[in-house]
Order: C-alpha cells, then structure tokens, then sequence
C-alpha cells in the first residue's frame, strides 16, 4: 500500500463505523459510506464526500455504490453475522483489493477469513484488553508499547531518588533494567549521555520491559 | 492508585466487557463480573473468580455482588442509557471511588461525569479512529504514539538509502528530522553513537512525528 | 423569579404535561410544548400557543423550539428514565435557568439532580399521599396545611357545644388548642374577640394542629 | 365516615397506588393491596399488611382477598380503562359502601359515575395544574388555599416597609387586603392587636385573597 | 317504535355487525356503519348507504358520523371491552333513544346497562344455546317456540298411527297433549275439525310442549 | 338421529362453543369439550363431563379425547380457518357420522363442505340478521317462524277494535289475513269457535304472513 | 395435456416457485406469476411475461390475473397452510382444469385433494428422500430410476475384471443381473453383441435393480 | 466413499431434514439428527436412532453430538443463512470429510463452497425445475434422464403405427432416433433384435433424446 489518497468503502455505519468514516476523511481520503438503515445514513452523511443507503448484501447494490473503485473495504457491520459474511464475499468477488471485516467472535472470523477477508479485526475485544492493561498498570497510559516487540516507551518525570544525580552515577541501566532516550528539559529535547545530570523539572523518554517499569514507575 | 491487585467491578458483559474481564483476570485480579443477561452470565463465569446475575440499576443487587469492596468499577453496558446512567449513579453512591463508565454519544458522555464517573470511553469510536490512522499510514501498525507527545516510537528495517552509512554521514537527525533511539543488531540492542554505521540486518527503533515518519518510512 | 408572564417550556405532553400547558395558559403565560409523540403533539395544540413534535433527547431539536428563550422548563416525560435525565441535561447546556424533573423513583431524582435540575418533583407519589391523608382525616378536605409548618387551617361550622357561649367562656383557646381566625357570619368575615359569642350559622375559620383538630372536627 | 382505623382497599399498585399504601398504613390504617402484577406486588409487599397479586376484573378474586370488608376502595389503576371500569363495577357489587376511582379523561370519568364510583379523580391532571400555579405565583409555595374559599393563607417574613410599625399605622387590612392572623416571634406564636409593632425577625401567617396577595408578597 | 324507516348506526363492523348492516339495507332502513378499520369499512361499504372509518371512542367523531339522528345504535363491537363501553357511554351522551350493546359476558353486560345500554345481547352465547338445542331435539330444526311462551308450533307429517283416523278417534288432544291448529292439504291450509281425517300427505301444523312433542315426534 | 342422549364432541371453546357445551350438558347430554388454549379448558372445566386440552389439528390428539365415539361434532373454532378445516376433515376421518362446522364466510364454508362437513353454520351472520329482523318489525320479538313457511306465530293481547266481538262479527281470517290458534284465558288455553269473543284480558296466539301481521300488531 | 404451449398459473413465488416459473418461461410457455408478498413479485418480475400482486385467498383478485384463462394451476404456497387450500378452492372453482398443490404434510394433502386438487406434490420430502438415497449408493448419482420400474439406468466405465472380455465371455447377464444397453466407445454409440469385447475406455449403458448394481459398480 | 453403512449427520429438521432422516434410516443408516427446536426434535425422534436438541452453531453442542464420528453431515437448515454458514464452518473444523449444505441463493452457495462445503444443493430450485419440465413435457413423468447424458429412459406402450411391425421394418432408430432397449412381453423382458415384432400389450423400454421423444411420445 502507498501513501497516496486512498478510497475507502466503509460497510456499516454503527459507532465504530462513523467514527471511521470520520477520520478517514480528517485525513482527506475519499470515503464511500454505506448502511441500510436510513437513520446510520443521515447521522454519517455530514462526515463523507459519499454516502448511501443500500443493502450490503445485494452485489448490485454494492457495485452501484462503486465498491470496485475502492481500495481498501471495512465490513464494520456489528449486529448481523449474516450481513457481514455476505458483504465480505461480495466485495472481494467484486475485485476490492483489501477487505478488513470485523468479526463477533472466533467462529466468525474463521468464516470471514475463508470468505477472502484480508484482515479480521475484534474492536471491542480489543478495547477491552487495552482498558485492563491500563487497569493493572496504570503508569501505562503515559506509556506506548512498541509494536512487534516487548518494549514500553514513555515520558515521565524521574522518580526523587534519581534527581541530582548523573546516569552514571545512577547505573540507570542496570539499576532499572530501563534506557533514557531522550530528555525534555525546558521544551528543549536531547539525547543524555552518561555524565548527563538529572533535574527535578525534566521530562524523561525512557523505554523499558513491563515487569521492570512496573517496579519504580509511580501513576 | 497502587500496584497491588486491586478489586475490579465489570458491570456489563458484552463483548467489550468479557475481554475486560478475561484480560484482568489473567493479570490476577480479583473480578467481581455483572450482567442482567442469564445467557453473559453465563459465558463470562468460566473466566473470572466471581459472576452474578443482577440488575445494575437496584442499588441492593449490587451492594450484594460485593460493589462497596471494589477498588475500580467499570460500567460496560453498551446498550442502555438509562441502565448505564443509573449502574454509574449508583456506583458512586456507594463509594467505589473510581468509575470509568462507556459512553454512547457526547450528551451520554456529559451525563455521565455529571453523575460521578471519575472518566468516561468511547470504546468504538477509539477503535474507529485507530483503524482509521493505519488505514492512512500503514506503517503506524509499526509505531506507538507516546502518550501526551505528537512522537510516534517505532522498529524498522533501514531503508537502501541508510545501509552502510554512519548515522553522522547520514546526518539522520536532520535529513530525516527522527532520532534513533537503539539498534537491535542479530538479537542484542544498543544505542549506537554518531559513528555506528548501519547495517542491513538491523532492527533500528526511531522516534518522530508523523509528518516526517510518512515522508520514508514505508511498510 | 418575578411576577411578570414567563415563557415556560413542557417536555412531555401526558396527562401532567397537558394538564401544566393548559392551566398555565389560562393564567396567560407563553408555553412552548413539545413531545415526540404526534397524537400527544395533537391533542395539546389547542391549549397552548406554540406546540412541536420534537425529539426532548435532540439538543439541536430543542434549541430550535427556542429552549433557549425559556425562563422555566418542566420535563415532565413520565415514561422513559433515559429521556428524562437526557432532556434535562441538554435544558441545562442550552442555559435554561430553572429546569424542573419530574422523576419515577429516588435513584432518578438524584440523577436528575446531579445533571442539573433545579428542582425534582414526583406527581404521583404526592397525590398517593395526599389522597392517603384525607381518606384518614375526613375533616383535611376542608383545612389546608400551612406550608413550612404543622398548622391546619379550615373554615367549618361550631360543633354544638360551642353554640351560643362566648370565646372566652368556652375557653378556646385551651379547651381545643386552637385559634379562631375569622368568623364569617351572614357573608360578612370578621376577627372575633374573647366576649364574641359562637352563633349556629357561623363558619368559622380556625387554626390547629392535627392531633387537635381531629378529636373534636367531624367532617 | 369515623375518625376510627378503616379497612381501605388498593386496587393498582403504580406510583401512585404504591404510595397511596405507605401513607394509609403510616396513619395505622389496615391496608389490603391488590395488583395483576407480580412485580408491583412485590415492591409493595413490605409497605403494607397484606398485598395479593389477583385479576381485579374478577369477582371471586376480588371478594377472596377480603373486598367486601372494605370501608373504602381505591380504583388507582392507571393504565388499562377497561380494568378500571370493571373493577369498579365488581366492586360496588361487592358492597363496598365508598368507591374512589381514577380516571383517565372525562368520558372515562362519566362511565365510572354511572358504574358506581363514589368519587372520581385525576391525580396527574390535578397535579398538573397545581405546578402551573406554583409557577406562576412562585409566594403559593409558602401558601395554602383553604379549601371551599378563595383564601390563600400562608407564613412569610413582613416586607421591609412592615418593619417597625404597628398594625394600625399600617392599616394592614385596608393597605394589603389581607388579615394577619398570627405572629410567630423567637418561636412563640401569638394574635396580634391593632397596636403591635412588626418587628424583621417575625413571621405573621396572614390570609388574603390570590391578586392581592400577588401584589407584595414576594417569593 | 313505529314501523316507518329508522336510522339505525351500527357501530363494530365484524361479521355480526356487517350481516345486521346488510338484511337492514334490504329492509330499506338507513343504516351508518362505523367501524375503526379500514378494512372492514371497505367490506361492508357496498352494503349500506353511509360507512365510515371512525374511532368509537371518540364523542366528536361519532357525532359527525350523524350519531345525533340515529332512532337505534347498535354496538357490535365483539373485541374491545374498552371501546364497548366508551361507546355505549357517548352514545346515550349524544341522545341516541334506544341503544342495544352486545357483551361478551355477565360482568361486561352490567357496565353496559349502568352506562345506560337500553338493551344488552349476547350474540354467540343465544347461537350456542340455540344450536344445542338443536342437536338434542332435531325435530325442533321444524318448529318455532312462541316467544314468551313454553310452546312450541312446527308443521309437520302425521305419524303412521295417525293416518285414516279422526282427530276425535285419535282423541289426539289428550293422546298427544298437543294441539292440531292447521292442516295443509293439496297446498291449501284449513282449520281442521274433530271429525276431520287425517291423510296420509297432509303437513299438520301442531302445537304442543317440549317434553310432549319429543315422545312421538320424529325427525 | 334418535332422541336417546348423545355424546358431542365440541372443538374449539370461545363464547360459542362454551355457550353450547353448558346448554347441552343441562340436557343431560355426554359432552367432551377440546380446546388448544388452556384458559378457555379451565373455564368449560365445571361445565361439561369431560374437557380436554388438545390440539385439535392433530388427529391422535383428537382420537385419545374420544372422538371416535362421538355422534356429533361440532367445529366450533372460530379463529383459524385452518384449524377448522383441519380439525373437519381429520373428524370425518376418524368416522365421526355428523359434523357441523362454523364457517367465517362463503369459501371457508365451500371447503368446509368439500372436506366432508355434514353442516355449516354461520352463528355471526345468522345473529346478525334476525337482530335486524326485531330492529325492523319489533312485534317480531314476541313471535316465531314457522320453520320452512312463511308463517309467524305469536301470543298477543287484542288490539282495542277486537275486544267484545266474535270472531265471526270481525271475520277475522278476511280482514287481518290471519289465523286464531288459542286463547289463553285466565291462564287457561283453549281453541275458540267463530262465535267465541275476544276478551280484554284474553291472550291470543295467532298466525299469518309477516306483511299482513305488520299491519295491525303494535309491539 | 398436448405438447402446445399452455397458460400455467403460479401462485407463491418463494424459492420453489420461482424456479419453477423460471424453467417454465425458458421452455416458452406462457406464465402467470402471483404472489401476496411485493418482494416476491419483483424478484419474479424479471422471469416470466406477467407477474402480479395479489391475494390468492381472494377469488375476485385471481380471476383479473386471468386465473380463468390457466390449463394448469400451481398452488405452490409454502408457508399458509389456509391460504393453499382456499387458493386451490378458488382454482377448481374458477373452471382451472388442472391444478397442483403443494402439501406441508399428511393431512394438509388430504384436505387438498377433497377440495379438488388434481395431484399433490410434497417437494422437500421428495427432495429429502432423493439426497437420502444418493447418499446411500452414491453410484446412483450416475443412474435414473425409470419410472414405474424397479430398473436403474446409467453409463459408467467398466470395472477391471471386464476390460478385454466379451460379454459372453463374462456371461454379464448372468453375472452381474444387468444388461448392457448400449456402449460408447470414441463418442460413437452402438448396441453391442454377445461378442463384443468391452475396452477399458468403454462407457457402458447398463439397465439393472438396485441390490444388483450395489455389488459392482462403485462410485 | 464405501457401500457400508454410514454415519450420517443431519442438521436442521425441517420437511426436507426429515424426509432425509427418514429415508436414510430405512436404508439402515445409522443418523444423527439435530435442530435447536424442540418440537422438530420430537417429530424427528420417532424416525432416527439419535436425534438432539442442540445448538447448531456451538462447535463443543455439535462436537457432543457426535459430530466427529460422522461421515457425512447434511446441513439442512432452511431459514436461517448465518446458521446454515457456521454450522458448515464448524463441522469442516471437526474433521467432517464429506459436507452437504444447503443454499438459499447464488451468494449463499459460494459462501458455503468457502467455508469448505464439499457440496452445495438447491432443494426448492431442483424440485421446481423438474415439475415445470414434467408440466412441458408430460411424457417425461415415464422417463428418466441418464445423468451425464442428454438420453431419457422410459418403459411405454408402443404407439399404434408400431404394433405388428418388425423393428427392422419400422427402420425404428432411423425413423424415431431412438433405442429399444428391451421389451416387457407377459412380464417378461427381453432383448429384442432386428426382426422381433412389437405386439399391442408389450412394454417397451426405449431411449432417446428429449426433442426426439417428444414428437412422437404421448402421455
């Protein structure tokens, strides 16, 4: 996939839909929006530059809506199984290059993949396990972790015991199993070095594995 | 908030609120998990310690299920309004002290911090949004956002251009406006300095901002 | 809040709703009637100047009914719990300076309170008890209660006993611990003195409380 | 009717019939409670000494749960009119000596006339209008109309042009058309004469009619 | 009631209200229809003079349909307790002399009659009587019971015994306890005499109780 | 068909078919009584020998209640066309010799015969008319119908202009076109000569054509 | 029935009608499509020369269709079992010479056939029964049953055994209880002689009874 | 596949479920049989060795079932297209190697092809196909089609121009382009040859193509 304006087809325009739609065009991509209920159109109609009542489990509708202009199709459909294996079938028979569907749960994904869905996402699953993480470790959200890897990367202030003292002085990365990557000092960002000096009103980028953070990162 | 386990109220168990619980209670929770729906109920109650059936707008059914002992509370509900405008009500009555409630809209969203949640979700409109971002940058599945920056933390291959050159000859900060954080090379990582040369096997996490992430940063 | 006429808005046109619009009108005051039901919308129409069919959870629907121009507003929607916190949170946003809910239980009224309303009001509830109270004290259907006190205030015709005896002979005062107010005698009302003496077609207006009143006041 | 305790059947356990129970048996009146719902029936349960889920359109329902011992019987279905007439009907049947029924609307009031029903009323539309009033005479909240009269009574603190002058001078009856009837002074109420002086910290509980009450009485 | 041409309304427009509209157009009666549905005023619109869609229920509605003129009302209405007693009510509220309302059962009957009904039937419990009837004595299917009266007069064939034989021969009045009132023979009806021979092809008209009739005569 | 008790078989207990069973059961008749619909079985319990529970389109059902042995069936349902067709032919199936089945209109009653029904009944229609009948001529309600002519009998008192003549002096047969059958005199009941004169008191039961009897026999 | 083109009604347009009316339409016959259902007749619309909404249950409505007009009738409705037969009541009587229905079960059949169907067909028991017996002897797939018959029919290659033989030599009749009817061999047909040798590219036409074919032929 | 008895799995117990369950057990199949309501599930008991109440779109419910042991499953489900979808999804994952489903329409098959069923059926469309060409071809009721092939099989008498001629004289193939396959003479078949004579009583058992046949084969 480029970076070029993309066209997108979104299917079902439920919350999550909507606010799809809505970044999406934030971001200036072309946004084809469909639903068959006339109160989800009217709501989403003000977002896009297109958007249609139709039913997505009719290929002609589908077609008219000029789904096989679209690159990438999001069958966000959430209430309907029925719906959103029909609509993910007719896409890709339709020539759509990328259809990311969303599933209820593990049965239906297996069928949305096998119906040629190129993605399967669970949104709310999802959530769901973001907001128990942020539960358990609640220095998490000031947090991000690396994706593809088991590192955790934020900003926070230091911790009293490290203000006045150099990251030498502190062994910082034996002591928290943890790297500073940069240091916010005044609005003005750098990379420390060893014989870096840590003041009270610094903001330090440090990244670091989750049981290690967990130990001396307060909320 | 402390580290410890802490005892967590889910009121709600849809989808959103079984991944809550089942990712809680893997991080050793204790989970109190509630529902109207016989049939949640029942799906939930192999995943966490302690299930109930009770209805979340009768202030005695949930001071039975053990509310007042709950740390955290979260009001999951997705479906009604009003039951999750009373549910949160209800909570803060009897002083749970943090309540993170799921909010329907905007208006449903005032309502709630009006009546006490201590914060308030949108759990399908955040999905949306993140789908959205990788929709248009496809490398950001490659990257996190630090949380409270406009930095984006992410590991990648170096592109042909970088391979072979010391970060000095590539002038990296300012050509590429991103700094490079550490160098994953065959399984150990290290910061490197201005004259580590960049090989082609190398796993190199950078942070930047988005703009000038997408300029070469390519999937 | 001054005398002069006011522009009152009722959301929610049942029997308590028709029923304020009308009255309300008939003291000439400007009333803004709106529900989203057409045969309520319907059956109001001729009572009040301005009637709409409107969603009360729609703050753009609202705000067109002129909410903003409302002195007072009643939310008087007696069915849906959502409804009721939902319009009454949005009044409040639109600025309406006294929104008065009318709420189904206690729990309803505290969040109507936490949302804003001004004041909280349940119909129902106060005619059981009123209904309750003349059904023991036959004799209440002639007295009123001062507001803010225990006082009974009634005009009844003297049982026999105090026919023909003067105020000072009967003791009054002591004798029923209570206070002859006025007497009415031949349509001419006037304030009575101790050596005024009780005639049988008087009525007379007195002042007790309910414990008193009830051992000698037949109905 | 004697002021003695009396058997009142509740027929309708809404809002209002529900609170219509706890008053009557607050006043340690034997309450029997019936309603076709098991629900209803259950919240009143505890409010009153005997409460039967039973169809009050039957007749050997009615008469089992006791009707026939009924001094008096309240009709306070409010949502099926059919239910209402019948009931009504049976119970006058029955024997019951004194029907009070609720109606919905004027014709449905007629029909419970001719049925049998001793007394009608409309407790939301009655509701209704007292609101309206409050509304616009927001001083009535501090008075009461003594039933039968167009006399309004009530307790406020004198208007800064009362203070320090007697009765007399002020020529209270002529200036206010009204009749002072009581003062309350640091806690002791008495009647005052022609020459006592109202003093800032008074409450005079005065009695007048509603336009000239209107003119000075402010809220 | 005179003979001449009424106004009959028939208001319920079922099978039974639709066969009363019908044989009383043949009669040349003017007949209003009046029924809520639409469909059943499009059935029976060719059968009378004026039909019209209206509420019942509704005093206004019924007065336009001409209610004022109407020398009979008939309530047909077979389904809606409600709305059969709302009609009978506004019926005689509009001075309809005579109204006849069909009840579904004992209970329902007495409402009519108190809300002023001038007669009340009961259409399928006289049609169930009258077929039992039937079945017990299917010779009955050939007789009339006089109104008022326990007898019952039908034609029929003389039995066998009969044949060749006087009626004083038969001594037929006290044999059979029954009365010989015509004799058709030949297609001419003649008043029989004692001496008269009863033949073999002649239809007797006869007069006699239940239990007298049943002893001999067949079906 | 003998006149010895029968056993009836009755499907299908609405108003019509309880009304049936209850005036057969008091002619000492065997009854079983079938209904689907579990209140409409409690409610003929105490009416009939036998009352069953069963689904009368299923012909096991209908063959353990003992139709078999019926002599008569009566398809007395009066809601689903098809249960009634249904329920007919699986009775003609089972050899019950005499069915009679109620018909909602023209076809239902054209298959009812196809399918074997020994008669169809039209208990609405039926009523209907002869309610129109009474409406038309009211004497009617003190008269019968000659089955299968064109006859009504009736017991009337005289009109003015026959009291004091005889029969002959009146030429009764000539001038009304009708016949005397009885006179029931002071309680007794005899057939009058031509001489016999009518008396005030007396109470005559007579005979004629509709056309003619309407002339003179005020009700 | 001639070869000639005919006029074949259609009446229910679900998945059985609809194909039937398709394959009508291709052989040239000329089509009457009806349905109660809007969405039915549009989707038939496209197949056939005329295709219209209308109540099969009302005779008036089937006779504009042109129903008078059909050599044959299908009543293929597959969900009302009152609707088939009142359809199918309405053909016979209309004069439709022919006329098919469709059965649910048992005994819907036979009511049917009583109200004049000329043949009864049950399409999902038989196609329920033709996948049973493919799934027993797959080989079946590859042979018909003739009609009347308890002979199999079909062309399959000849098994190892018989490749390079003569028919006399395998003394096949004998051998297997089959015929061979005809052989293809190079896409050129011929009835083979006792002498024919069988070659393995051989397709055989053999005719024989089921208990035969099972021992040999495989699938 | 082998000729021994199988295990076969059927879920959905509709007509066709049934029917299908039905035959199979006649053959001795060993069924299973499943449907999630209850009364398809006791009409079914009485035909198969195991039939179950189940949930068809729970792997672990079918699992239970036996579902593993099948050789065959037969997805029979008739109305709902999401069950039918998982239902096949589930059982391929069980290991299922011969799946049987059910479609609907076009999409619906190519849905059910990717999940993995091994083959998809149209009972409704098939069953309407044959009638209509039996209804174009009335002969065809006499023949089979050959699978594979365009010839049909069918056993008739031979048309009157054919009796007493040689087959050889009548030049058949050349003259009806077609085959006599044997001939049922007395009961007994046999092939005939050139020179046999075709008799009036014989049956013929001859195959043709269907534009052939239908010139010169009357029904």
């Amino acid at each position: 996939m480029k970076k070029e304006e993309k066209v997108v087809l979104v299917v079902g325009l439920g919350r999550f839909g909507q606010s799809l739609c809505k970044t999406l065009s934030e971001f200036h991509n072309q946004v084809i929006a469909v639903d068959n209920d006339s109160e989800c159109v009217e709501e989403t109609a003000g977002l896009v530059d297109f958007c249609v009542q139709a039913d997505a489990t009719d290929a002609e509708a589908l077609a008219k809506c000029g789904a096989k202009e679209a690159d990438i199709a999001v069958v966000a459909i959430g209430e309907s199984v029925e719906a959103s294996i029909l609509a993910t079938t007719i896409l890709k028979d339709l020539g759509v290059p990328y259809v990311i569907a969303r599933a209820e749960n593990d049965i239906h994904a297996r069928v949305l993949a096998r119906v040629g869905a190129n993605r399967v996402i669970f949104p709310e699953r999802d959530m769901g396990e973001r907001l128990a993480q942020l539960l358990v470790h609640p220095w998490m959200s000031h947090f991000a972790q690396v994706p593809g890897s088991l590192f955790y990367v934020g900003e926070i202030r230091p911790i009293p015991e490290m203000v006045g003292k150099t990251l030498a002085e502190l062994d910082f990365r034996i002591r928290y199993n943890a790297v500073v990557l940069t240091i916010n000092r005044g609005g003005k960002r750098f990379i420390p070095r060893a014989e870096t000096t840590i003041e009270a009103g610094d903001m330090i980028l440090v990244a670091g594995q989750r049981e290690d953070l967990t130990k001396w990162v307060e909320e």
